[in-house]
């Protein structure tokens, strides 16, 4: 997921091409495009799943609010479309159907586009992170959402919405872009809590057994969170610069709601840059437990050589052919000198111990 | 306290559920909620522990100062009616009930929301550091305070309630929250006192004896710090935006009392960073006394193996069965050699004290 | 291409002489200087090299947009007429045959000029990226852009306007220059996608063969993207600055593109961030990778030591030539030591094992 | 000085006490108090030292300027009374007997509050820095100075006034002010001058002796900067404060002298960060150096035993008993051997001096 | 040069004085002061080297601009004498001869007072960078500068002024002023080129060469770099003042000019900051050569020591005096564990040169 070259290499195929020409850039997630429709009021309330992008169109009109959620951005026809009716700017319609760029929130005056990052796992845990952007686009009456793949996040502002549970059927399409933002942002924390695991299984690997595959599991968990931060970090802005806007489409009672998912944000960031703290603080760990095992195998090495070393210069002594060498023809001078070694030995035992060598 | 994932699980636990819908999210630290509300003016006290939350409502009315304090907010319910009857919005609720917040202010016009860290020890400084939440709404005449636990911080504001010194019965229920506020931030002192001492023990200890154990005490201190940093340094803000609010809530009198506690947020933030510093300077330190080890070590196998080696070699020599080698038969070839030896090694020693590696 | 003293030496060619003196700071790329204008509206078209300056004087006054592109900037004579004709100030035109200045926009009013640096590879990637400077002068039917070399990354362009695809054939000469820029931005995208591939290759030879050759590679890498950084860095607020310039040259329109340009640029210098946090922890790896190796050989070294000497002290004691040592004449002395050493030397392997040091 | 935990458990005794209760925070420098008025303007000039307080009080009324200068906080019976004489607020005075505090700057309308460090040595340098907290209150015709000892920093000041040189004299109490600022501020010079020779004089002993002890010395340095830096750092808001609060009390013929001492702020500010630059490059050049000496005993090692291990083997060789070895009878053996062992320690010898080992 | 203490003390010696003392601060680095006047407008010039300071006064009430140049500030009565004629401020003239200053710029109505930092070398290279410090007074008809010793960097204005090229004769005081301090800035580039090229030799020996010499060769750079930052650095916003200041004293006309030099002055200081990434890039670099050296001789004692501590094993085996060795009668057992010595010492060196050790 976190290839560096790949995500440039996308960004490359529209080099080149006048601005406002669609082109989808990054993978084909999905293979058929859904559509759904989701029509209320305070009283009524329709879903419908459509076949094909046109039915979408009467929607516009009407003074309920609408929430059309386009899963898989691929088709750059069907986004077209949709742009066209409902009035959008090409260049509005390029970034959806573009999915590696940052989050960002521009103000048409109309319509507001915001486009983030969701992030989700894969299948299980064990693929990893995946990073797919969610696009808003939140009219006077209606919120067009589209995704790169058919996703659930958004499911329980569904069912908030089929149930008419709390405010959001009464409250416009302002508090529905804002239900949104604030399901993929819940999402982080799901994401987050499973990182801050990954980080204390490695660091608690890593001191019993400092080897450099798990040095490198460190780098990856640190390259992942510069991803990761890459697709959280400028959502502060947006969020912030929504708060700011002062554009007609987001009412007074809707900015506190704002203001909640913006403080959510700012926990992740400083989630984030803990973590970051905590990782750099695990490399340093390593590399003391690399000296601490190269210090263990240079005491071993220097008793045996300190110990070894006299005792066969002693015995070397003693294997010499001089003729005249009074020792060697003494009663006990093979006993007195075993005894030696021995004494020797031993006390350099008690000298190292002492020292705490041993 | 300060596990990773812990954390956010317990975001978690909200995700998906509409704005507004208050879960307690935090460990339920108490098993019964408490409330007790102090109600005064200049010439009146009256405090009393309610039993059920209904008995708050009269003081709302009231035109003397009146101080509701929650000890226990696992209980949504309570917290619930006690915000409908003074008005306060959901959001705010949700913010009370959920415990793993950072510390924030908001300006509801009527009323001001204040969210903070109270940091105090369990019940042997041993236990560590715990983190518990705060929260007030200082409205004209009231002030309630939310605590997860039954604690002591608020005691000594208490007395002065009740012994009616100072100015604090005079004063309004800005004060009254200045008081609360700033009996949490004396309170930071304490635990810093605790975290200095606590720095300069491993340090000391670091020094003599730099073992892996004692380096993850260190980064133990470190990750402490990265975590009281996200409760206190918000707070900044919050302190901050309340001086500049401009709110018919907060009396001129009182901001220069404000004043006074931002300068002490900005101390215990300045506290943090030299800690920072400190413990960054004590993994240097560490560090190069395990080179230092490892020197010495290393002084002490090269001492001995330039020591015995040419002597070894030197009685390997005499070793040799050549028919022909002169000294051998010599008279006093074998003392001749031994003295050999001994200068041999004596000098070397000098060498090596010459040198400063004894 | 990244000499450090190379770049200074060039900008001291000017030092000393009055500002507004014409002369060329840079390598003198191409051999002739090459003229092509392009002249355009909604329906009449027209492209043409021109053979002396002169030429482009009579397209100053018609209504047209029209494109001057100057490939060479080392001849100043025909800098200097172009630029009194259309009334541009010294300054600017000094700035444009300087070609090792920093991106850079000023605004004159009647018109706006735009520095910036074109990425782009030499004749293979092996030669490295090459930066060359682009100047765009936009006045209110005139954009005027200087290169250093025959280039082709406005070729797009180019076909743009010949096809009369997209909107650039309706929009003015704001929209030519967003364009221009667009383009040169584009081009980042493929030089930071190479970049990135060179960096993972950099850090997978790295692991396995720690050599200083490598860290110097890293080294390389890490200069370069400090130039790179240098070129590109300050783009940014050369775009922020047009868009919030309030200058009638450029329409609203166009605000809304070069809003997106910014964008991509934003996109560009977090990519070098990232880049750069990448080639901080290569060098970590790097580090850790050689002390590694140390323990590895340590640990040969170890083995062997603590293998061999004491079973040479072992024979060493057999060899000493004492009269009374009963073991020598022993009918299975040799054989019994023989099992010893053995024994002594298994024992020591088995321990190592278990140790994990083999 | 600089213990961590003690400025903080001083801060602690006033924990819980309601706001503006005089509790005198940090040590009891001087016995008795010594209060001393200096009254002066244009023509006239009049100094005592006053017994009591209340001496002071007829000058509050008079049209003269007047400095009271108080050595000694900790009688706060006395701040006290002088506070109330001249209407200054609990909270002021507070800060004033409270000597633990970081620099702050105040405007209460009717006077303001300036509280900074004043850095001297103790008896003599080898005590270290002292830091003493000096508080001013600047009213209309009045300056209240607060030193914690009975100090000598401000007897330029006096001298100037008593003397009637420059144009402290004329100036009126704004004057005054700056003129005690500008001379804590000087005395800083004194003692960077002085930690800059220490840093120097270290970072010598460093290179030679590159000991634990070395180290820790920098560590000691490093702490003591920071704790400068925390009295130092906040006098530039301080200072850029009084030159930006727009009172009456300071007239705009001060306002260029208070630029003058923010300019000597800003120099010290960037002199301790240029120091702290270089204590993390003398822990550089330390580690280095210490790897440097591990490098030579390493080498001394290797060139000994690989002198040495070779001979031992040769000689090892003619100590074998075999039966039948020719060169054991030859009559030259033993010197050709000698020759031999000769022969292979000067050719090492070579190697080594070549491989630049010697 | 960058003695730390130095700059200090010299600091020292005005403390204590009344402001506006002039006092100089700094090296005498010329013996006499010399000043020189020229005085021009668009048809007249005129040039001399007056005796007297008197001289000058005359020029102030003429309608052409006059530049008087005075080498040499250590004469303090001649700065006064012209202070006073000139109507300047004490305290500014008390900056002129503190020369030890960082670079200001001061707005006093009717004049303005810029300060900066010349760089330029020795009477040799060799002799390193030398700091001089330039004052700068800026009036409606005149310019006063005043350099501590007889320069030559503004030979390139006179001789401009002498010939009437560009625009300076018709040009009034401000843009004098600002070609002064171009020609200041142009001469940093001269420096930064040959810091470059000294950066670039120290690289290359030190990977040859990797000594503590050479470390301090960086760090001496390294300081260096930190004082020519300080030098540098507050130009930035002394000329962004000169900008933005709103004086008549500076025309808009030379307002283009005066951000043609701020962008050089950006450019010098992003050298800087790629210079410092450099030389802390080279200490990496450093430190991973004397490991990899270290690394180089362990693999020597390595390869030494596992070769002959078996065979020496070997060789003492057979040099054992036990009775019953039957090898030791055998006819060929010498030849024999000759051959087996050199097939362990080969095999042993294989296996080396396949580890890749050799």
């Amino acid at each position: 997921m976190f290839g560096l070259g790949k995500h440039m290499s996308r960004m490359r195929e529209q080099a080149g091409l006048p601005p406002g020409t669609l082109v989808h850039i990054g993978e084909k997630k999905v293979e058929e495009v859904r559509i759904t429709v989701i029509d209320y009021d305070g009283e009524r309330f329709q879903e419908r799943v459509v076949d094909s992008v046109e039915e979408c169109f009467p929607y516009k009109d009407k003074p309920t609010t609408t929430w059309i959620n386009v899963d898989g951005v691929h088709d750059v026809g069907i986004v077209e479309k949709l742009g066209d009716c409902y009035g959008i700017h090409p260049i509005v319609l390029e970034d959806v159907v573009n999915t590696v760029q940052r989050p960002k929130m521009l103000d048409f005056g109309d319509y507001i586009f915001i486009s983030l990052k969701m992030l989700y796992f894969g299948d299980s845990k064990r693929d990893g992170v995946k990073v797919e952007q969610v696009s808003l686009i939140l009219g006077q009456n209606f919120v067009i959402s589209f995704q790169e793949d058919v996703g659930d996040v958004f499911d329980t502002v569904r069912e908030r919405i089929r149930k008419g549970t709390g405010k959001i059927r009464r409250a416009g399409s302002d508090y529905l872009a804002y239900s949104l933002i604030d399901s993929v942002v819940d999402g982080y924390f799901v994401i987050f809590e499973w990182l801050g695991e990954r980080i204390e299984e490695v660091q608690e690997r890593l001191v019993t057994d400092p080897t450099v595959a798990n040095l490198q599991a460190i780098h990856s968990l640190k390259s992942e969170m510069i991803n990761l931060r890459k697709a959280v970090w400028p959502l502060r802005d947006v969020i912030s610069n929504l708060e700011r806007v002062e554009s007609p489409l987001i009412r007074k009672e809707t900015l506190v709601f704002l203001r909640n998912v913006y403080g959510h944000t700012i926990e992740i960031i400083e989630t984030i840059e803990s973590y970051r703290d905590l990782i750099s603080g695990m490399i340093d760990i390593y590399l003391s437990s690399i000296s601490m095992k190269l210090n263990e195998v240079m005491k071993v090495l220097t008793i045996i050589a300190t110990i070894f070393m006299p005792l066969t210069f002693i015995v070397g002594i003693y294997g010499m052919n001089f003729r005249h060498m009074p020792e060697l023809s003494w009663r006990f001078g093979y006993p007195v000198v075993l005894l030696a070694l021995l004494t020797v030995g031993v006390s350099m035992l008690v000298y190292f111990r002492r020292k705490k060598w041993m």
